[in-house]
């Protein structure tokens, strides 16, 4: 089975975690792929390069100056960082954005009507991917050779438009497009039952607990999208989903999401 | 017969060059491969990210910011930018720098001494490549496929180090690994007789007129490593090397260089 590894920017930033973190995910069994994010660094390279960053209900207003910046930190150094770090470890990687071989097409989001219910706000060049939009035949044919497929979240919509994707909605749709399992890995240790508590892992949310959890509050702002994007990749065609740590991903542990 | 074209940073900051560029590349018929440089928007984030750039006699020392600096725009934004160009044109490219399927391995370049016989320079993290660094038989799986091959000049040398190449010398021993034709294609329309008159081009140089033009000071600081590394890719096994005018990739001109 294929394993997707979706890893995020806080990942990326500490040099111990992820240096612990590729030798893990190259030491990882079996065909697999890395979808990673990256925005730490791209606030601080806004910042540093005078581009007024704009986040609107958690997701980024992209406008050409923005896009332009985190295509060089997303696209650029992150992902050709993680890939050489990845070849001196023996693990044959091949970084992809979705212009690559239009290995990912994007559709350009639409204005969308925030939760006051009246503000419409336009993302700019912000793209949304589903399972369709992975051409299986490339990644497939990368995998046979032996390749291990490094995605940043940058994507294209195959007329000449580079779009900014949300990583983890992204790494939930070439999980299902695959019909692969899916490591959500981050900082935590998986979904917690108390978010000050770090051993309080849940090892298992089913849709009736993450109803419960949602209206119990348990589940903070940072964590629902990742347990809906869960959810939305099983339904999709993904055969597992785990949310858990970056330190763990070779050992059995974090929050299982099932249907 | 492959043909690998190498396109320099005045091509691609200019809007104008650079769409006229891509319609006329992805026109080109045969199987084919793009090399690019970028300096222009290099100097320009360097500066903004408060990044000292020293060049010396014409290259640029490289330390582990400026790397990371050149590693976003080079192997970032303008691969990206021009790979999504392409896809729009019908030219099916895929990005690539060395680490992607290690598919280039460059050795760091050991400390030199310049051409006043003392000083020497060590210029950090810059890799220096040979015929023998190209993965030949993954970038005719690539061709096969009918994908375009668009290399930056970022590569790495195998064990986790990213390197920052020259893409001249770059695009000359792709040209000699493949024995494909090279076009190095950049603003002027080729060699020229007399550096002031755009419409001198000197139709054919050889190694003798080299020699001569190089005696008579007529061929400049830039015009120089253009022309050593042209006759260097011929005698690594380039089959023909052009040095013409990225406006006119599509017809018979510019100088021929010839051994």
């Amino acid at each position: 089975m294929i394993t997707v590894v979706k890893i995020g920017g806080h990942v990326l930033d500490d040099e111990k975690m992820f240096s612990r973190f590729c030798a893990d995910f190259a030491a990882l069994p079996g065909p697999k792929a890395l979808v990673h994010g990256g925005s730490t660094m791209a606030g601080t390279a806004l910042k540093a390069l005078g581009v007024k960053s704009v986040k609107i209900e958690g997701r980024r207003v992209t406008d050409s100056a923005t896009l332009q910046v985190v295509t060089m930190v997303y696209a650029g150094w992150y992902n050709k960082h993680i890939v050489a770090t990845l070849q001196g470890l023996g693990c044959n990687a091949i970084g992809l954005s979705g212009c690559d071989a239009s290995c990912v097409t994007a559709e350009i989001r639409a204005p969308r009507t925030l939760s006051d219910g009246k503000t419409v706000v336009d993302y700019g060049f912000v793209g949304d991917v589903k399972p369709e939009s992975f051409d299986t035949a490339f990644i497939h044919a990368m995998l046979d050779r032996g390749l291990v497929p490094v995605f940043s979240a940058i994507n294209h919509n195959g007329r000449g438009q580079l779009l900014n994707t949300n990583a983890d909605t992204m790494a939930g749709c070439l999980a299902a497009s695959l019909g692969a399992r899916l490591l959500c890995c981050f900082e935590q240790k998986g979904v917690l039952g108390n978010p000050s508590e770090p051993d309080t892992v849940i090892p298992k949310v089913d849709e009736a607990m993450f109803a419960e959890l949602k209206a119990s509050a348990v589940v903070g702002a940072g964590m629902l999208p990742k347990l809906e994007n869960a959810f939305a990749a099983l339904r999709a065609g993904a055969t597992e989903v785990y949310i858990k740590s970056a330190s763990e991903l070779l050992i059995e542990a974090g929050t299982k999401v099932v249907l």
